[in-house]
């Protein structure tokens, strides 16, 4: 490994995350907590000046390239040190004293899991509140599509970090060129996020409200500004939410089709297709077993479908405490859970194009038992997929039950119960943010140990980076120098 | 498919399955109970006649050939009629007086389950807590593999039926020919049964039980014939029973080179080397954690071996309730429930073998990403895996997840809690018994619809035909004609 490029990298990272830091500030003048202002700007200048410091002593050659193995590392470690300073101005403001606490916050903000350490979350600051959701908008669409969109580098050099932190087992390939592709990335995302702001503040929300939100929705993470989430949303406010996450789950490149006038290959999308007959058909079933406990279908239906947009975006907003609904409307949100977004989205999860992957799979695998001496190939939007392709699904898929295992068994020993440390694990690795029972909605993440909490600190950064980028960095290969 | 094949095999099944049926008399015959007697020998009378209805009416000629659809088909379909009959005697001497009750009890015992619907094991007759330990006996080798032994029948022919009901993804290649194949698996089998019996009674347990134990053990199954299962054996009958459930959960690979007296050959098994090691590490484990629990180190260490023997090979006794056992724990026995015992054993689950081949393929996919040139072959028992197993082991693992989830789902509107439904699914899909929570061994299955029962019913089934046996029935084309 090319630990110079790395370095690299990271110096950078820091760098952006000094001008990120500095969004809260506005907030804070504005409602004039300038205690907190003065937090958040010195933590940025420190993470200026450690970016200097790490890029400045670099002189970069030709010979650095990036391979793959240096991407994933500078992928994976960019997210943790983006994490660690993030979490200072909880720790300096002493809102969450605890800097693992703090930590878990902030990497549930980054990797838009939205699972908290809070009981009240009411009692931070607008400064940190403001804070809290930006973090989900930043790392929705990602960090390094925000700095290919800046910065000019070659093809080659960046396609590596993009490998690494676009969710889906397809990269998006709207446009040659890299950096044109993220900078439309980034465009749509402002957009959306631009009709976002605008349709929830025509609904009423007031500002800081509609800000906040639209970062937590269109990065599809989940920290809300109120104790009980979105419960106290007016109706119209919370179907223009379920909408606007729905949105975020899907592909983008269904946008660059409808910007660029291609309506027909829309169609073509199979994964979107089925994301949307998911939901639809969650939303029914769940309306109808929730009916009694709702006076009217129409509660019942907006309750459903906005928790199904939820827990299936990943992104872990609540109107209701799901956890007290009957037992096959549980049973499908942690089935949701599982799912997860579609591939290039800023959801999480397993994504709906891998379930479709396998479950064509095993098709093939029962046609080939059937009809031995055919061969039947696999077509995902109407094109053929690689054997290459499918192998690297069932990989992700076996990682991703050793993950869920392994931390199920690192957490075991706080004594929770079964369906808490299952779906806490669920929760964050497929970064939604509520679980089921202790880890409910109505409760929080600080039942665990500070043990625990790394565990799922660690879960939380490997889900939103799809695994194996992380996992690289424990393997002893990865450190050998060339 | 070739229905004319597969319903002259059925018959041949039911013939069989008349000659099983007149075991039980025996231990009635002993014990004066004539009445059951009587109802045990009408059903074996009644499959006799229908078996010989099966056969004869049918003509077959060379152009039947079993190819794998008719072979999974025939299979699937046996196991099916296999457990109604099995069934009838409890329903006919009203201890059972369900159906559906009885066949969830059958099937169980068949598929080597264990799981039982009875609170009252003990109010049972004799004869029919022999026949319920008896379907464990027959079930654990397979029905075809003894049929095979019995039977001449040409290799091709026979082949898919052997591959429809072994377990494990490789299928025994001892020697070359199928007949005696089968002929020394089941010499092996009854070598290690005869062994263990006069081990049980050496031990002082009584006749009775020894047999029954004996069968419950070597067929990994799991029907105890006391209510506390195995809990008021002494420590020695006990551990001789953790003793023989693991010898019954080895490839019987190992037990040939045994007996042909190719000891350097055994060295090479990697799974039964990571089967010892999963099992020695898991016990040491919860030794220490369950350690306070017990007066002394050598209890605790016993229930320890015991509990983590009944579970990784899926028999399903049990001498503590380990439900109250440290989360720690009861987390290591999920595990060892999902991971099951090797290929080619009579023990059921997703198997090491497959375990190993998912972990290495997870090892080849990171070392590709590190060394993007570089391709690495995969290696179990130092001979190379192809492309074709790997995929077929990725393909049986999206299987198991979806049966897994559909399960759970289906069972779900009884509104248990989370814990008991997935590892009801858990405990019959892998042919355990037991699962935790009010399926746990001081528990049982009666908590269950009908419904319900009938979806776990499946799924044993299922897991003991590894899947796509049964799956096949649900595709239309299998059913085409010719």
């Amino acid at each position: 490994m090319n630990l110079r490029i790395v370095k690299y990298i990271i110096g950078w990272i820091l760098v952006f995350e000094a001008a990120f830091l500095l969004f809260p500030v506005i907030a804070g003048l504005f409602y004039k907590e300038y205690r907190h202002c003065i937090v958040y700007i010195v933590t940025a200048l420190l993470s200026l000046l450690s970016g200097f410091f790490l890029t400045r002593r670099e002189k970069l050659d030709i010979s650095d390239q990036i391979y793959i193995r240096e991407g994933f590392a500078a992928v994976s470690l960019s997210w943790i040190v983006l994490s660690i300073v993030g979490a200072l101005p909880f720790v300096f403001t002493g809102e969450i004293p605890n800097l693992i606490d703090a930590l878990f916050e902030t990497a549930s903000g980054f990797t838009t899991t939205g699972a908290s350490i809070l009981s009240d979350v009411e009692a931070l600051s607008r400064t940190s509140l403001f804070w809290r959701s930006f973090t989900h908008w930043i790392g929705g669409m990602g960090i390094f599509v925000f700095i290919m969109a800046v910065l000019p580098m070659t093809g080659a050099r960046s396609l590596n970090l993009i490998r690494a932190e676009s969710p889906g087992p397809t990269v998006g390939k709207f446009v040659p060129k890299l950096r044109q592709s993220s900078l439309l990335l980034y465009f749509l995302y402002i957009l959306l996020t631009i009709i976002g702001l605008i349709c929830f503040m025509l609904s009423g929300m007031p500002v800081f409200d509609a800000f906040t939100m639209i970062f937590g929705t269109m990065g599809t993470g989940g920290f809300g500004i109120y104790n009980d989430s979105a419960a106290s949303f007016t109706p119209l406010q919370q179907n223009l939410i379920t909408v606007f996450m729905i949105l975020g789950g899907i592909n983008y490149s269904v946008y660059f089709c409808i910007i660029s006038g291609n309506f027909r290959q829309i169609l073509s999308f199979e994964e979107v297709r089925w994301y949307l007959l998911i939901i639809m058909a969650s939303t029914i079933i769940i309306t109808c077993d929730i009916l009694n406990m709702f006076g009217s279908a129409v509660t019942a239906l907006r309750h459903a479908a906005f928790q199904v947009a939820s827990i299936i975006t990943t992104s872990g907003f609540s109107t209701v405490d799901f956890d007290r609904w009957p037992g096959l409307s549980r049973n499908i949100i942690v089935v949701l859970m599982i799912i997860g977004a579609c591939a290039g989205s800023t959801g999480g999860g397993f994504k709906v194009s891998r379930v479709l992957i396998l479950i064509k799979s095993v098709s093939k695998e029962i046609h080939s038992i059937i009809h031995p001496q055919r061969i039947k190939k696999l077509y995902l939007d109407k094109m053929s997929l690689s054997e290459e392709t499918i192998r690297s699904v069932s990989a992700y898929t076996a990682v991703y039950i050793v993950i869920i295992i392994a931390s199920c068994m690192l957490i075991a020993p706080d004594e929770l119960d079964f369906t808490t440390n299952f779906t806490a694990v669920l929760a964050t690795v497929n970064n939604i943010g509520p679980g089921l029972s202790l880890v409910g909605p109505s409760h929080n993440f600080d039942v665990y140990s500070y043990f625990s909490k790394c565990v799922l600190i660690f879960d939380m950064i490997a889900g939103r980076l799809e695994l194996f980028p992380i996992l690289i960095l424990f393997s002893p290969s990865c450190w050998r120098k060339y």
